[in-house]
C-alpha cells in the first residue's frame, strides 16, 4: 500500500542528530546536550502533598474535563508571574498551554499558510523552527551579536520590503546562545514592529533564571496595540515533565488560539494545574526559584571557568547571565557534527549548533548545556571535550593549544 | 493594527451552541449536554496513593522531560487493552497522546492537504470535525443506519471514484449516535478499503463501555497492510482530566506521528502517565471498568425508559448497546437549536445534532448524554423535556402526544 501523507509532512524529517544523541542515555556518557533542569532541584515531596490537597478537596474536579482556557487560579499565577516583568495582563488574557511548545504549534496554526515568511534570531530556538515547519513557512534569519537580534538587519530588511507574519524572539537568555537581548534593543523592536505593523512572539522561557544584572522589562512591556504575543512555561521552574506553559496576548488573538487548542487537545491536564497551584499556595515559590537559579549560576561559572582554562584559544563561547546554556563558536571550517562523533568516543556530548540555523549552515558552533550536570561532571565533561578539541584544532594552526596539548 | 491570522483561521470559528451551553454550568440546569464521566466514580483515593507511590519510588523522573513516544509501561497497557479488542501490537507501535483529541490532531496535520476529502459517518464526532478542519478538508459524510455506516453508499462513492485521505470512524457505540458498527460491515469496510488503497480511522473512546451483546472485534483486527490508525483514550476509563490517549499505527505513519508530536507538545504529561501505570498495577482496574459499566447501563436504561414513557410517539431514540449516549431524531422540521433555547428555560439541555453533521443540516435532531447525570436527575430532565417537546409537537399533528398532553 502506498501511504499519501501531506505535503507538511515532507518538512518533518528524524534527525540524524537526535539519533546520535540517543547515545547519550548511557551512564558513562557526559551530556552537555539536552536542554534539561536539574532534577535533583524538583519539588518532590512538596508535590506528593500537592497532590493529595488537590484530590482530597477536589478529585472529583481535578480528573474531570476542564475548559481550554485553563484552571483560572493558574491563569492568575501567570499574571503574577508576569507582572514581574513589567506585563500587565489579566487572567482572561492567557490561555494554559500543553508546555510552552503548544504555544509555538498554535502560534503557526493561528498565522502561517505556506509560503508565509517568518523572521528569527540566527541562531533560534531548534523545537519553535520544528513547530513553525508544519505550517510551510519561509525562514529569515537576522543575526545577532551580544545584544541580541541586531535591529539594523531588521530595519534593512523591513526596509526592502519584507513583511513576515511575526517576528519570533527569545530575549532573554536565547535558547541556544545565551544571550540577552539588550533594553536599547527591546525599545527599538517595539518601534519596528508598530512602525511596519507586524506581529511579535516573545517566547520567554528562561527569564526567571537571572544570575545576574539587571532583570530587563519584556517586549510586551512596551506593547501599546497588543501586538506581542507572549510565550512562558512552568518547565524550568517547577517542572517540565507536567507541561504547563501560557500564552498571554489580547482577545482577538486569544480567542483564535483557544480555538484551536480545542481542536488540538481540548485542553490542558487539569490535575497537573491545581498541582501545580496547590505547590505555589503553601510554599515560597519565589524561593524555590531562587535555589535552582544559584545551583545553575555555580554551574555556568564552573563550566565557563572550566573552558576558558582547557579550550584552546581561538573558540568563542558566549557569557549568558542566565539560563541553561552557553554556546560556543569553532574557528571556521571546523564541523561540530563530526567533533561529535569524537567526543561521544570520550563519553561527552553536546548538541551541534547547525540545527538551531532555520536555514542550516554555521557546522563551526555548538550548544551547550549546564543547568543537568553535577559539578564534577561538568569539569570532567569539558576537560573530555578539550582534548578532542585540541586534536582537531592541531591542523587549525591553533600554536597556543597546540602548546598547551 | 490589523491581525492577518492564517487562512485555517477563517475555519474555526466560535460555536454558538458552545455560548447557549454555558449556562448548563448553573446548578439548577439538568444537562444531558457534555460527554462527561461521571466523576463520582473516578478512584480519588487510589490516586492519592498512585502519586505517592510515583513520587516517592522516581520523581526525579516523573517531573523530568519524557521520551515523545510516551512511558514505555503505559504503552505496554495499550497493547494490552487493545488485545482484548482482537488488535495484536507490540509497544513499540504506540504513541501515547494528550488525550484521544491529539490523536485526532495529529492525523489531520498527518495527512491533511487543503482541499482533500475526509469520508466520516454523518452524523460523526463534533470534536473530530474541528480537529480535521483546522486542515482545510472537505467532508463527506456517509450515511448510517442501526448498523453503522452504510457501505452501499460507501462503495457508491468510491465506484464513482472518489478518493478520501481517510474513512473517519466510530465503530462502538459512536459519538453522538450511541450505533455500533455490525461485524459483516467491519468486514466490508475492510474489504472496501483494501480494494481501493485507503486509510481507515478507527476512533474507539468507548469500546471498553459495553453493556450488552457480543462484543465485536476491532475494524484494526481485520487490517492486514496497517491501513488502520487505530486511536483510543483512558478518558472514559479513568480520567479525563489526565489527558491520556493513544494512536497505534505501522511504523512508517506512526513515525510522522511522533515527529509532528515533537513540534506540537514534546510530549505527554509523564507524571500522569506513571501515575496511572501505579494505579493499574496496585488495583483490578477491569473491576473499575465494569462499575463504570453498570453505573451508565443502569442510566441508560433510565434515560431509555423515561423517555420512552414520557416523550410524543412520532420520535425516534437509538437504543445503545454501551457507551455514553442517545441520540434522538423528532419530525422533520422541528428545529433542535431553537427547542434547545425552551428548555434551557425549563432548566434542561442537551446538544442540538446538527453540529454533528461535518457539513451542517439535520436540525430536527439531538445528542442525549445520560453518564454524567444522577438517576433522578435523568427522570427529572427527561419529564422537562417532554414538557417542551409536547407543547412544540402539537403543531406537528402528534395527536397521540397531545392527548398524551
Amino acid at each position: 500500500m502506498k501511504v499519501n501523507f501531506s505535503k507538511r509532512s515532507n518538512f518533518v524529517k528524524a534527525s540524524e542528530i537526535r539519533e546520535l544523541l540517543k547515545l547519550t542515555e548511557l551512564p558513562e556518557v557526559i551530556s552537555f546536550a539536552g536542554g534539561l533542569p536539574a532534577p535533583e532541584l524538583f519539588p518532590v515531596q512538596e508535590m506528593v502533598e500537592a497532590c493529595e490537597t488537590v484530590l482530597t478537596e477536589s478529585g472529583m474536579i481535578a480528573l474531570q474535563y476542564g475548559t481550554t482556557e485553563g484552571y483560572k487560579p493558574l491563569r492568575e499565577l501567570t499574571v503574577e508571574m508576569m507582572k514581574k516583568n513589567g506585563i500587565h495582563a489579566a487572567f482572561t488574557d492567557v490561555l494554559i498551554t500543553s508546555g510552552s511548545q503548544q504555544g509555538l504549534d498554535l502560534t503557526g496554526k493561528a498565522f502561517l499558510d505556506e509560503g508565509d515568511l517568518v523572521f528569527c534570531e540566527s541562531p533560534t530556538y531548534l523545537a519553535a523552527i520544528n513547530a513553525f515547519q508544519a505550517y510551510m513557512p519561509k525562514f529569515v534569519e537576522i543575526p545577532m551579536d551580544e545584544d541580541g537580534m541586531v535591529m539594523e538587519e531588521l530595519e534593512r530588511l523591513l526596509m526592502s520590503g519584507m513583511r513576515p507574519k511575526f517576528i519570533y524572539t527569545v530575549p532573554d537568555f536565547q535558547n541556544p546562545s545565551g544571550r540577552t537581548m539588550s533594553l536599547e534593543r527591546r525599545k527599538r523592536l517595539m518601534e519596528l514592529a508598530d512602525a511596519y505593523d507586524i506581529i511579535i512572539v516573545e517566547d520567554n522561557p528562561y527569564g526567571e533564571l537571572c544570575f545576574e544584572g539587571e532583570k530587563l522589562p519584556a517586549i510586551k512591556h512596551f506593547d501599546k496595540d497588543g501586538r506581542v504575543i507572549y510565550l512562558s512555561t512552568f518547565s524550568k521552574t517547577f517542572s517540565p515533565g507536567l507541561r504547563l506553559g501560557w500564552v498571554s496576548a489580547k482577545e482577538e488573538i486569544l480567542q483564535k488560539y483557544v480555538l484551536f487548542k480545542q481542536g488540538t487537545d481540548l485542553h490542558t491536564n487539569l490535575f497537573a494545574q491545581m498541582v501545580l497551584v496547590a505547590f505555589v499556595r503553601s510554599h515560597d515559590f519565589q524561593a524555590h526559584i531562587r535555589k535552582i537559579r544559584d545551583v545553575y549560576e555555580r554551574r555556568r561559572n564552573l563550566m565557563l571557568q572550566t573552558i576558558q582554562e582547557e579550550f584552546p584559544k581561538d573558540i568563542k563561547v558566549t557569557n549568558p547571565q542566565g539560563g541553561l546554556f552557553l554556546w560556543v563558536e569553532l574557528p571556521e571550517g571546523l564541523n561540530s557534527r563530526e567533533l561529535l562523533v569524537k567526543c561521544l568516543k570520550n563519553n561527552v556530548a553536546f548538541v551541534p549548533g547547525g540545527s538551531f540555523f532555520a536555514n542550516g549552515g554555521r557546522e563551526n558552533t555548538m550548544r551547550l548545556n549546564y543547568s543537568n550536570m553535577q559539578e564534577e561532571r561538568i569539569v570532567d565533561g569539558i576537560r573530555r571535550m578539550a582534548i578532542v578539541l585540541k586534536e582537531e584544532m592541531g591542523g587549525h594552526g591553533a600554536i597556543e593549544a597546540a602548546v598547551t596539548l
